[in-house]
């Protein structure tokens, strides 16, 4: 069995970590000088991370990290996920749990070291290398002989001051860090952060209402109460929710982020939003109706967008929590959301007619669906000044699929309709491996379209720290 | 901000613009060597266009062409859809308008060549860089510094013989020139044209019945009437069309084109037809009706195509006019015309069990979806002696998408099954960069064949020169 | 015309036939020198084929091979479906005939030489050059000049012993061969095979119900009876094809295929499932009621593989006989099959929410929609044990193909839930071919990862064993 013997394998040699400074370039030699020139330019740029699910109390308070796998393996969906599939239950992993008693802890570390080869060509094999390397200086490849080494190198360095959660954000060199916060919360650690001497970094949050505006799931009666104003009515809910953004706006948010099963934005006529709204209070709204209210509210957030400044994501297109075991035991974001086809030219028009041309109003487009970037995004994004195309994205964040986007992309749209690369993790120490790996795979396709005579390198030099550091800051307005 | 930087830097460096004789060759050096003896063979063959937009009045006329802006910018929504999306008002561009006045028309070529950077990366810049260069003896790169510099050496050539419309067609070696023309046309330019010994190319019209077909749209009862004929009814409507197309096939006509938002063929009995025609000329038509009958009508388009001989092209799947307020200021064509996902398996199921092995029966496929090149378009051409995979066209009319679809399309249809390139231009001076881009494209492809030891160079080599020359002609009867 | 000029070229250049050693191996020659190691190691290990359509009996009777034509033409629609796209009436190539008299197999033997420029750039091109050099000692390029001489030289090879089934399946190096069989054969060939000491590969049925499950299709209340059992109520139904299932494992089957339009899997409420057998069975029964009654009964299939263990390959997406006129004459499998968009994530939700855990069950998802294996199949198999990402199949089973499924599947889900290399093909000649072609692209792949520093060489190589002999094995239980 392939297992079986890539475990013994793996036990058997003990082979060395290292991470090669051209890693990722392009493999001809003239293309890879030309990528390795651009790279080096923008390597040290501080980082601009504009969309992200860290959280704030994590650099308020400051904690020392509680170990390695509370740390890489418990938070990180990418992780568990691909250790599930190879039949390691998601329990031993410490998923939808807070930090584990040391034996479990160092056992799930075990796990992800005797599974290593599960991860062999993925992105999450990239980062891990690494952040190893990097940040805790690990010198050998991980495997069941040497994980408890390796737990006990790297425990010894969380309690270091050095390894403390601001320490890294420093060492990280992280410019602007946005978080992805409830419209209910009171944003009370951004405060805390940004009143702080000690933190140099943005920390903004990020309005995300998408439950807010699932009026047709359980629990939204409820819900609803949370945002204040008078939500017993229609208008009351509207301005509770343009309240909320005001109030997001006026403690440093710069973007609002909206994640739905389909891109819908036919608006309804008040009345009829209102009768649905009732219905929803009253738990008797039907599934179409909810629906249809939804895609009026996604219209809805466009025109407050334009109001209030606040770039819109928009990221539809996946089943959330398609293995209903596996939700309600461990609860959601533990790695089986699996993306839709999803459409986005016709579902877009009632939103992009009204304001795909207002001055100042942003809407980033993402997929998980690769044909929609070049079938749709990049066409719409190369016509609307308020369209632009988000980077490659979670399933999508990897060197293949990133290669695909740029090729695609960029050849209807431009380099300038880019959003600049977007991290979207939860996994605090993977930001800088992320971030690189964008930096590498933009310097080398630029180093190609320079190589093919299709730009001079003053031009690929230009675009790439455009992309890194000029972009972000334009898109989203910082 | 990005656009500022850039705007600074292109302003600054008066950087020298040339075309490098191995540009979009492959990079890895034993392979280039291939792709270049393959593409110097097909170098310099003449051009055969079987379809495109070019106005058979510019080379009745022979008018000089009036000032840069009116060649070079205000036809072409390649290029106004991208400074548009970077914050041009189009009406800066003169989109939408004739010749403007000097003042106007030099103000939109600076805005132009001080957003130069909008167009890093796209075919766009390829074609302008090798138009600027070949065509007009342009040395440096374009920039809000040399913008005037540049319009005055345009325009100064634009003023000599040798840069008179018939000048350059001649120049280009255009053999074969193909028009889109209305039904209702009567190809008097078309006439003029062949008539005059001046003129060696062959312009040939093409029958593009959109309009007449589509019979739920404002104004349709009235247009049917330019048909002439008995549309009173509608067998005078089928006669008066398969006369109109008789017409075309007199006067030089090579092929009829549709271009409707779905590939639907099924084809309505007769007393339906008559019943939806009625109420379409009674303006009493639903949508749905009005779907049904054109997707009857392209049944019976191919039906006469078995008939008469024209070669039909067909591509689906375009939402036409997406942004209104552009489409009531500007007209159609403006650039916001976007890809939707189209389905031909099951839509051109009737059309091809009726007339898919009719000898000398030709159907020419596009899509704008690239996905349907390799799932559906490559398998039917891969069966059907009738269908022919055509050439990836507007948003895929680029190296990227062209490699995907060289890639994907041949490895189950062949080389004998691709129409040739097919440049679809209203800009008259990119023909010959889009057809030299094409032709090293497929150089670079075909190298790679022979590189994986998988044709050999004398294969490679035939195969080049049918795709430039033979295939075209072929495919299209010419 | 290409054509013609094409043909005189083959007619004229008697050009040599060579396989490179290092063909489809990456050009870059520092890559190459990576892929030529690992392709080395791998070169001669045993062919495991866990799902193709080789007839047993052939095996079995070990019959010489009547002639060139029907060896390597008339049961190949890979061949037939291009030589008819070309122009070639599939009756002149004995399609849908047995061996032919021998002045007509020369004639269609004659037709694929002469039309040999039709295979350029297709993988079934590639496949013939290695069958004509390795197994048959050809060392002239195919064409209209040399036919006769090439049948002349095949045809006396296929008259000793060396080239008779048995002897060519020893010298394939096959250790595991799968046939596709119906649920009503009494796999008395797969028996004797079983039982002759003559035969060292193991040679497996495969369970493959379909026609049984689609119950509106013509003549189905007939073919249920075959199952045997008591067929005249659902439960009895039900009850059959366990039997024929146990039977089939109790042969030596590992696995139960499925292809259908769709991949829907929503069980039904027994009293439903009952109600709409018996329509069925009256020939009462609507599409939508067929359609319902199909996926619920894949539902139940999968049921059963978690209680007789038999892997479920699923293949979902293809319309099959796309051309009536050539299903009446020449029947199924003849080269009009055509892809259509499927959709999986919700379609296989019913099925994967109740078995996608459960141990042992293995589910092998292939589709011929490329986007579906980066969209939906990798991530579906990146979460759920019982997932496995089949080979890139049928229309997909080319470099381009496969190295897009390479980049795109293995980033989301790793190596180690791909189901290894499946030939899928009634083409016995070409397996080895096949098998060669996915360990050189293989090979391809993983030293591009070297070289970008993603993997180390020891892992590079450990990964590829792991697919050629390893994979297979586990994800088939063999």
């Amino acid at each position: 069995m392939l297992v079986d013997r890539a475990e013994r394998r793996e036990a058997q040699a003990m082979a060395t970590l290292t991470v090669h400074p051209d890693r990722l370039l392009p493999a001809e030699p003239g293309v890879r000088d030309i990528a390795r020139r651009l790279y080096t330019a923008v390597r040290d740029l501080p980082i601009v991370s504009p969309h992200g699910h860290v959280d704030p109390r994590l650099l308020l308070e400051d904690t020392p990290f509680a170990d390695p796998t509370s740390l890489l393996i418990q938070p990180d969906h990418y992780v568990t996920r691909l250790l599930h599939a190879g039949g390691v239950p998601l329990s031993d992993l410490g998923v939808g749990e807070g930090p584990m008693a040391e034996d479990r802890a160092r056992a799930a570390w075990r796990l992800l070291c005797s599974h290593w080869h599960l991860l062999r060509g993925t992105p999450v094999r990239y980062w891990f290398d690494s952040e190893l390397v990097d940040i805790f200086g690990v010198t050998e490849r991980p495997s069941a002989a040497n994980a408890d080494a390796l737990y006990d190198l790297i425990a010894g360095q969380l309690a270091q001051p050095g390894h403390r959660p601001r320490a890294l954000l420093r060492r990280f060199g992280i410019d602007f860090l946005a978080t992805t916060d409830d419209p209910a919360d009171d944003l009370a650690a951004h405060d805390a952060l940004r009143a702080d001497p000690d933190v140099s970094t943005t920390v903004a949050p990020t309005f995300r209402p998408d439950r807010y505006l699932e009026v047709g799931r359980p629990g939204w009666p409820e819900a609803v109460k949370e945002l204040g104003g008078d939500c017993g009515h229609y208008t009351g809910y509207v301005a509770a929710l343009e309240e909320r953004r005001r109030y997001f706006v006026a403690h440093g948010a710069v973007s609002a982020d909206h994640g739905h099963a389909d891109a819908g934005t036919e608006p309804l006529g008040h009345r009829d939003a209102e009768r649905i709204y009732r219905s929803a209070l009253d738990g008797t709204v039907t599934p179409q109706e909810a629906t249809a209210f939804r895609q009026h509210m996604t219209f809805e957030m466009a025109r407050m967008s334009c109001d209030d400044g606040l770039v819109m994501t928009l990221h539809p297109g996946v089943y959330r929590n398609h293995h209903p075991a596996t939700f309600e035991r461990y609860g959601p974001d533990t790695g089986h959301d699996i993306p839709l086809a999803v459409e986005l030219t016709r579902s877009l028009r009632p939103l992009l007619s009204r304001f795909g041309t207002y001055p100042g109003f942003h809407l980033v487009l993402f997929t998980v669906d690769p044909d929609v970037y070049s079938r749709e995004i990049a066409p719409l994004a190369g016509f609307y000044p308020a369209v632009y195309a988000g980077a490659p994205w979670w399933f999508l964040d990897n060197p293949a699929e990133i290669g695909r986007f740029q090729a695609a992309v960029t050849e209807t749209a431009g380099f300038s309709r880019l959003s600049g690369f977007i991290d979207d993790t939860r996994a605090f120490c993977s930001i800088p491996a992320r971030h690189d790996m964008s930096r590498r795979l933009d310097a080398g396709f630029l180093a190609g379209l320079v190589a093919a005579h299709r730009l001079d390198e003053d031009e690929a030099h230009d675009t790439l720290t455009g992309l890194v550091s000029d972009q972000p800051r334009k898109v989203f307005k910082l």
